[in-house]
């Protein structure tokens, strides 16, 4: 129970401060946002009876002792709002401060006084405030208001005086010196993280280093890599996701296909991770050197793209862990460590940690080393594998430590699971997080699914990344739709999240063949062998793929997903939704036919007054994809998509403006 | 900054525990119910991984040191819920506790193994924890379960080793000794204030003594209203409610109308409170002495009615405690002290206190010791006039010190401010609320006011009390709709809320006069002067208030907010919703015309699936108004309601019974 002794708080304190926006869970987690964004704090401030109240926003980078203080300006219904912009990466702290201002009290109500004594008697008690505040200011401020006291008390002509006490200019001084004596501080300071621009806007490319020779039965190397680069580049990705690049165990190796046992030539899965020759800070062989990873990160950062490791945190059996450290794995009656699994999933070549090691310590300290090793060769996007099976106080441990270090790392929740559980890791500290965008096929459930990823309250913490396919995860729409299926994915993929990747080669080349009918994997997944892959084939998506990713790049609408906003469309299968800038300059238009087979047409509706358009001014819808452009008027009309063809429109809404120095008109 | 260094907790705790519900502002202050209520307690609990989480609720009486706990159960998506009874009035605690239980993960695991050597190896792991919790067991439970380990060890045979490891009770004792050493408990116990029942559901009415006389010109008297209550008892009403019966200042006394200058005959308003003879602590002499005012209170209870006194912390300026203690006011330069103000309204026979006074404690002390008096003379309701003039810290501590001696104590807010501020008193304690329902008139505003207001985030804490009048508000309404008017909106008042009131003999003899037009003050206002009211007029609203107030005494459904539900009506000026009781067996729909001017009929649509009611079967809508009963059926039903006759419905719904030994066939 709080403050129920009067000793324990002043009890004039008249404040109240409630309801500061943004707070995830009241505090307890950081709100996220990006270098340079102006960071929106609102909060409900008010006291009892009418007197005025000033509020202030207070600010710092933690650690900082002192707070930076921006006014907050009242809007309606006791709400106020301050901002501050943020020009680093880091961690922040914010809270509110409010106090009954006397001077501001007593102006509003001098400003209804009109009779004579009372006026007077008003500039008095005014006079007493102004003198206070003189106490408090220094130099020729002090100065100024002492003289405007003694006026106060020294007119008598009514009109003077009540000019006099309205004046805005020393009123404008006295207002920086308020008595905050009785300020109340609302008491919990509320973390912020802010990250570089990747991490909201980010375009991923995921691929298995080892089947990137291109000579069939060679298997890749990080060399090959690097030859590869400029074919991920040219399709505009900026982040090249690997998985797992460590040695990789032998006992338990699984051959092709999952198949539990393997042949001698079988490579096996990169998650089991760990051989007699090294586990979680070593290569495997065949990849090649330290020093030919860091050449190619050096490309690839040349490039304007950025490599991603995976961090897995399990071992196979024969990873030096099991040995070294018998205390991190939980040891049956018979002397074997429990395989993981995940229900019907087994995976006999991996074993879990055991957090509840009583050397969780030490297991924590490694698991974290493990990271700045690979921080330490530069790299700082991290995918990481399964979070959900490791402890959530873990990861909250780990990233903040990781950031404190470097507050540029990226971190990617590879969590597929209960709705609140990604939530949490999201709360705890990762960037961004996987989604379920791979099922979310129909309108009513792409719609409602990003409604609630861009406008619920995961919004200021939880930044969704969608991929139409992962080595795990070929869905059903993608077996069954073809070409424009995948078509349809990427596109929704890449407009509906500013962040988002794909699955490659397997992505542009159309890869739709599952293991068995009715599951997900892939036939001859790249998770157990090496693939070939014919990049220069005809029906690769990769020119596609790289018209979608630089409309991305020159579209600021698309880099962000706070403004994502659907409209009506008289057909079911039809889709349509627009993001903007946060100055409304840049706006992108949507429309997708979700029916991989029917070519589909409808009536778009969209929200003109919310882009500022009036009914009756055409304006120009260009397609990014096709190049065409449009004339469009009004907020009704017609949209036809074959799926052979083009299953979806990505439009720059450009308005009319009228002027000779733009040549085509539109902007 | 929160759990970075591992040293503060142990990472080895895995359960996650969020948004508990109730919760107000995170448990800063106290969700409110009444005796016998159960206390549903709902949270999300999960884990990382696939183990099995078990949950508690703890509660207790705030100053108890153990906590009471009760199995929480999941419902979906991590969703868990628990309730606890509350069986007496006061302050209690709650939270959620919850762990990783290894012997349910075990059990989970161990019935889906089915292979002779994992099985007999899961069933060893299984051994170890029972035997483990056979150590934290005694007596039997303890012999039972080394048993059971043992056997678990020793058979052979899959079938029968399957069949003891599932068994039902041997499991049923082994979680009862669950361990909890890594268990997370919810950082913040959530307070909750149990109050008696007629916090939720009361009538009010309100009246001034002083006119009780039935005498032209004889000031009323305690004595006086001691005879009036048969009459007040006869209409049902349970709370009588006085304005101040305080002696009252002489100093700037206003006269009838609100006249600044008062004639030396002249009663002054009873809120201006204090004159030589005693503050509020005194009695008004012409009221009677204090043993007249035992003798009603004793008289109104033996009646079933509760006296509530005013409690309205100004002072007149001759009050006692202007010269005794002048800290206690706001002094001006010219040696007064500035009356109270409530723009437009002058009050300038009240001085407010200053509550920033370096005395503010001593001010605080004696406040609550005016309350504590009057508690001391056996009243335990009291109505708190302009709560919002006063710091909120102050009533926080106010009223928790006062109901930890008097916890059956009820503080209705008179507060008629923003919502924010409403909110807050109502948060930092008071048990009810005045409301904007006397201007809330249409469908629209009515359905969406207190759609708000047993939906919204108050629910928790704010209880609504409406009233259609107060001496202060003549509502517009009153003053132009007749007598249909005052009947509309005592039917709404006392079937949407559980508690409600009228400013009587007012309301129930249709005074709807106002002083001057556009205006919502009385002609003749009782806060200035005597009026004479004749009880027997032939158009007295008694009669019919009788029967609303015994239709809720009768019905359960009427007591209570949280249950109820808006019916659509294909008319505007009908409006139609119903309240059930807890179990659904009471329920009660009313059906209002808003228009006091003419005949209004249309087609109610009640959502009878909510009833238990199918779509075939008749049901009966008895009238508790006019007595007539109804056979309806299906969801679509025809009501006409002539204003001139009865403007309003009150249905209790009857559901057929097939039995001999009801009567009517309808329960």
């Amino acid at each position: 129970m709080r403050k129920t002794a009067m000793t324990e708080e002043d009890g004039r304190m008249r404040a109240v401060i409630e309801r500061i926006t943004p707070s995830v869970d009241n505090g307890r987690f950081a709100a996220k946002r990006i270098v340079g964004d102006a960071v929106v704090v609102e909060a409900d401030c008010f006291t009892d009876g009418h007197d005025t109240l000033a509020c202030l926003l207070l600010w710092r980078r933690e650690g900082e002792a002192a707070w930076q203080e921006t006014a907050m300006a009242p809007l309606v219904n006791d709400r106020w709002r301050g901002s501050f912009v943020v020009e680093s990466v880091g961690r922040y702290q914010y809270t509110v401060t409010a106090w009954v201002d006397h001077f501001l009290s007593w102006r509003h109500d001098f400003a209804r006084r009109v009779e004579g004594e009372d006026l007077r008697i008003a500039a008095q008690v005014g006079a007493d405030l102004i003198e206070a505040a003189a106490q408090r200011a220094k130099g020729k401020d002090r100065t100024l208001l002492k003289s405007w006291a003694a006026r106060l008390r020294a007119v008598v002509d009514a009109q003077v005086l009540k000019t006099l006490g309205m004046d805005e200019e020393f009123a404008a001084v006295a207002k920086r010196y308020p008595d905050r004596n009785l300020a109340t501080t609302y008491p919990v300071e509320h973390p912020l993280v802010v990250d570089r621009e990747r991490a909201r806007f980010s375009s991923w490319y995921e691929m298995f280093p080892r089947s990137a020779s291109n000579e069939p039965g060679r298997h890749g190397s990080f060399r090959d890599c690097e030859a590869r680069l400029p074919y991920v580049a040219k399709m505009g990705f900026d982040v090249l996701y690997f998985p797992p690049i460590h040695p990789i165990g032998r006992v338990n190796r699984k051959g092709p296909n999952n198949a539990v046992a393997a042949g001698p030539e079988d490579t096996g899965s990169p998650w089991a991770i760990g051989a007699a020759e090294g586990g979680h800070k070593a290569l495997l062989g065949e990849l090649g050197t330290i020093e030919d990873f860091r050449s190619l990160a050096a490309s690839a950062q040349a490039q304007d793209m950025e490599l991603a490791l995976d961090i897995a945190f399990q071992c196979a059996p024969d990873h030096p862990y099991v040995e070294e450290h018998p205390k991190w794995f939980k040891w049956r009656p018979d002397g074997t460590v429990q395989y993981a699994e995940n229900p019907p999933k087994k995976y006999q070549d991996i074993y879990p940690f055991e957090f509840e090691s009583e050397d969780w310590q030490g297991l924590w300290q490694e698991l974290v080393d493990v990271i700045r090793f690979w921080a330490g060769e530069g790299v700082r996007i991290f995918r990481v594998d399964n979070p959900h099976t490791k402890p959530f106080p873990f990861w909250e441990w780990a990233i903040t430590e990781l950031k404190r270090e470097y507050p540029d790392a990226i971190f990617l929740a590879e969590a597929f699971t209960r709705p609140k559980v990604m939530h949490r890791l999201a709360k705890v500290g990762f960037t961004q997080s996987y989604t379920y965008f791979a099922w979310r096929n129909s309108k009513h459930e792409l719609t409602e699914y990003f409604t609630e990823l861009t406008q619920g309250p995961g919004r200021e913490y939880f930044r969704p990344n969608a991929w139409p396919n992962t080595p795990d995860i070929l869905t059903e729409y993608l077996q069954f739709g073809g070409r424009p299926a995948f078509i349809v994915r990427l596109v929704l993929a890449a407009t509906l999240a500013a962040s988002y990747g794909i699955y490659g080669p397997a992505y542009e080349l159309l890869d739709a063949t599952p293991r068995e009918p009715g599951t997900e994997d892939y036939l001859d997944s790249e998770k157990y062998q090496i693939r070939e892959w014919n990049l220069e084939a005809e029906h690769s998506l990769s020119e596609l793929i790289a018209r979608v990713n630089h409309a991305r790049r020159d579209n600021p609408a698309l880099q962000s997903d706070a403004t994502l906003q659907f409209f009506p469309v008289d057909n079911d299968s039809l889709i349509c939704y627009a993001k903007s800038d946060a100055e409304q300059e840049n706006l992108v238009v949507t429309v997708v036919n979700l029916d991989p087979h029917h070519v589909q047409s409808g009536w778009v509706e969209l929200d003109l007054g919310a882009f500022g358009i009036d009914a009756h001014t055409p304006y120009q819808m260009h397609d990014l994809l096709s190049g065409a452009r449009f004339l469009w008027s009004g907020a009704r009309n017609f949209v036809q998509l074959d799926p052979q063809r083009a299953p979806a429109h990505v439009f720059a809404l450009r308005r009319k403006v009228r002027t000779e120095r733009n040549f085509d008109y539109f902007l």
